[in-house]
C-alpha cells in the first residue's frame, strides 16, 4: 500500500547510471518499489510481499525469483509503511538539555545501550533550556511515533503531553520532575547531595559559604539550593544573600559571581557549586588566586583528581540515570501497570583535597 | 490511507479515561484518526484531510466544525504517513562511534544546530567502534527514510551504502573517510597535526619519543602515526619499534603501554598521545611518577590548562567538523551538483607547559 503511493515505476532507478554525482535532487526518492520487484521477478504484488515479510505461501523457486529481483534493483522494505501497519515504530526520543554537555554523554549512551537490547533506534535531540524548544521536539517526536520518551525537561508545564501520553506514548522523565502532570521520573538526590556537601564543607571550619547554581527556573538547581540552605540551618549559620547566585551557567556570569564572593572584606572561605560547568569555572577562577579557597561542587569532572588540590565532589551517577529511566521506559512499554512512580538515585560523596581545605584566615 | 490501517473507530479513545495509568498496553496505538475526526465533524475524510493539509476548498463553517473535533479529539497528524507521500522525513541520522566519548559532544551538538536550521531533526546512534553495528544502523537509518546520513565509519568497507546513495540519501562522512567508495567526507589533518606535535617535542630536545593511539585499523590512528614517523625522518631519528604501541583506548591498555616505554635502562623522555581517551589516561600515568616527562596529546581536554604542568596539545575543531558536514550534506539535499569532495581543516598547536619540558636527565 505505502508502495503505491511512492515513486511511479517509469522513472530512472538507481542502477542506471549509480555513479553519477551530478544531480542528486532529480534522483531523490527513486527508490525501487514492491511493484518494480513484482514487474522484475514476473509475480504478483502480494507475492512480494509474502517474501519480504517472511510469511508462508510462496515455494521456494519464487521465493528465489523475487530474491534476485530484491537483489538487483536494490529494494529495501520501506520500516515507515510498517510502522504504519504495526502501529510499534521501534525507535525512542530522548529529549536532553545540551548534546554538548558532558553530564548527557554518559546518560545518553546509558539510554541508547538498553534500547539497543530492545531493538529499538534512539532519535535524540536537544532543548538548549528552553521551554519552547523541549514541546517542539516532543511533539516533533511524538508526530513521527516513537513508542516512548525519556524526556530532561526545559519547561515547568508538561499538559502538553497530556494527549500523547493518553494515546500511549510511554514516558519517562529523568534529572528533573516533569511539572503540572504525573508521570515516572528518575531523579538524583539533589537536596541530599547539596546538604551533604554543604555539611563537609562546615566540618572543615567554614561559616561563610558561597553557592553558585543554575538558573532558579530549573529544579536541580533549587533543591541544591534548598540543601545548602539546610546544611546552614543545621548549623545555625544564617546566609548572607550576597552568598548566594543562580542564573546561566556559561564562563562569564559564574566567573563574576565568584569574583563578587571572594571580594570584599568579608569575602567567602568556600565555595559549593551546583553542576559541573560551574565547577570547571570556579575551579578556573579559584587557580587564579593567592589565598587558597575550600570548594565542593556537585557532578564529578573528568581529570578533577589530577588538579591540585583535586576537587572535591558530590557525585551522581549519569549513566544510572539514563539506564533506570531507559529500563522503566520499555517496562511501560510491555504492560507494567500501577501509578507512575518517583525513583530517587543517593549521590556520593568523594573526597580530593579541594573540599577539606581550612579558611584562609 | 495511513490513517484507515490504523485503529479502529470503536476501539476505546484517549478521552475516556486518560488519568488510568492501569493498562497501559492495551491503550497503545488508540490514536484517535482521521476517520474519528471526520465522524464526529460529520464530514468526509477528504475535508479532514484538507484541513489538516491547509489545502483549499474548505468553508470556514466547516473547517471550525473540524478544528472542534480534532481539539475534542485530541488528533494529531501522523508525519509517518505524510513521509510515505511527501517522499522526505525531515529527519537525518548521525552515527557516531561513542556517544559519551566528550570529542562527539560538540560535533553533535553542531549537526543539530545545522539540522535544525533547516528544520530537519536529528536521529543519532553509535557504533561503538563495530563495523557490524555500523552497517545495521546506517541501514536502519535508511529503512525509516532519512533524509540523510553523517557518519563516523566503524568500518573500512561502505559499498553496502551503494544502493541508498544512488537511491538519493545524501551522505557525509565525517572524521574518518568511507571504504571502497566514493563520497563527501570531512577530516581533520591528522597527519599534520601529528607531525607538528611531534615536530615540537624534538625541538625542545627530545629523541627518545614514545607514540600512543587508537586501534590501527582507525584511519585518525594510521594517519597521526604516520605523522608521528615523518617527524622523527624529518629530524633523521631512527624510530625504535618499543616506542609505537596502537591498541583500543581503555584505561588498562593505554597505561600499560604507557609504563612499558617508561620502563628500563633507555626510556622515552616524551610521549605524543594519538587522542584525548589516550591522552587522559597518559596524564594520569605521568602525574605518578617521580621523574617528569614531555608529553603533548592530539585533541584539547578540558581542564588541560590547569593541571600541573599544563597538557600541551594539538586540538581540532570538533564542532566545525560537525558544522561543515552538516552544511555539505544540506547542500546536497538541496541539490548541489558536483564530485564528491574531501575537506581536511586544520589543527592548532597550544603550548601549556607539557609539551616544553626538556627531556630527564
Amino acid at each position: 500500500m505505502a508502495e503505491t503511493a511512492r515513486t511511479p515505476v517509469s522513472r530512472r532507478r538507481p542502477q542506471d547510471d549509480p555513479a553519477d554525482p551530478g544531480d542528486r535532487r532529480s534522483r531523490y526518492g527513486n527508490r525501487p518499489t514492491m511493484k518494480d520487484v513484482a514487474a522484475r521477478a514476473g509475480v504478483g504484488l502480494k507475492t512480494v510481499s509474502r517474501v519480504v515479510n517472511g510469511e508462508p505461501g510462496v515455494t521456494p523457486d519464487t521465493e528465489r525469483r523475487v530474491q534476485e529481483a530484491i537483489d538487483a534493483l536494490g529494494f529495501r522494505r520501506n520500516d515507515s509503511a510498517r510502522v504504519l501497519r504495526k502501529g510499534r515504530t521501534a525507535s525512542i526520543g530522548l529529549v536532553l538539555e545540551d548534546l554538548a554537555d558532558p553530564f548527557y554523554g554518559p546518560l545518553s549512551r546509558a539510554v541508547e545501550e538498553v534500547a539497543r537490547a530492545h531493538g529499538a533506534l534512539l532519535i535524540n535531540g536537544s532543548s538548549a533550556e528552553d521551554p519552547e524548544r523541549e514541546q517542539e521536539l516532543v511533539l516533533a517526536l511524538c508526530a513521527r511515533r516513537v513508542d516512548g520518551l525519556v524526556v530532561i525537561p526545559a519547561g515547568d508545564d508538561h499538559r502538553y503531553l497530556e494527549p500523547e501520553i493518553a494515546a500511549g506514548v510511554a514516558t519517562v522523565f529523568v534529572d528533573r520532575p516533569p511539572g503540572h502532570i504525573d508521570a515516572d521520573v528518575v531523579l538524583t538526590d539533589s537536596f541530599g547531595g547539596a546538604r551533604d556537601g554543604v555539611a563537609h564543607l562546615i566540618a572543615h571550619g567554614h561559616r561563610r559559604i558561597g553557592f553558585i547554581g543554575d538558573q532558579p527556573r530549573i529544579h536541580t538547581a533549587i533543591e541544591r539550593l534548598r540543601g545548602y540552605r539546610a546544611a546552614m540551618a543545621d548549623a545555625g549559620i544564617e546566609v548572607d544573600e550576597a552568598w548566594v547566585s543562580l542564573g546561566p551557567t556559561h564562563p562569564e556570569r559564574v566567573a563574576r559571581a565568584a569574583e563578587a564572593m571572594l571580594a570584599g572584606p568579608d569575602p567567602v572561605t568556600a565555595i559549593f557549586t551546583g553542576n559541573n560547568r560551574v565547577t570547571v569555572t570556579v575551579v578556573r577562577v579559584l587557580a587564579g588566586r593567592p589565598r587558597p579557597v575550600a570548594l565542593v561542587g556537585f557532578d564529578d569532572i573528568e581529570l578533577a583528581d589530577l588538579l591540585s588540590p583535586g576537587v572535591t565532589v558530590v557525585a551522581q551517577d549519569a549513566a544510572q540515570l539514563g539506564r533506570t529511566a531507559a529500563e522503566r521506559l520499555f517496562r511501560q512499554l510491555d504492560g507494567a501497570s500501577g501509578p507512575p512512580e518517583r525513583v530517587e538515585l543517593p549521590t556520593r560523596l568523594i573526597t580530593r583535597g579541594s573540599g577539606e581545605l581550612p579558611p584562609a584566615r
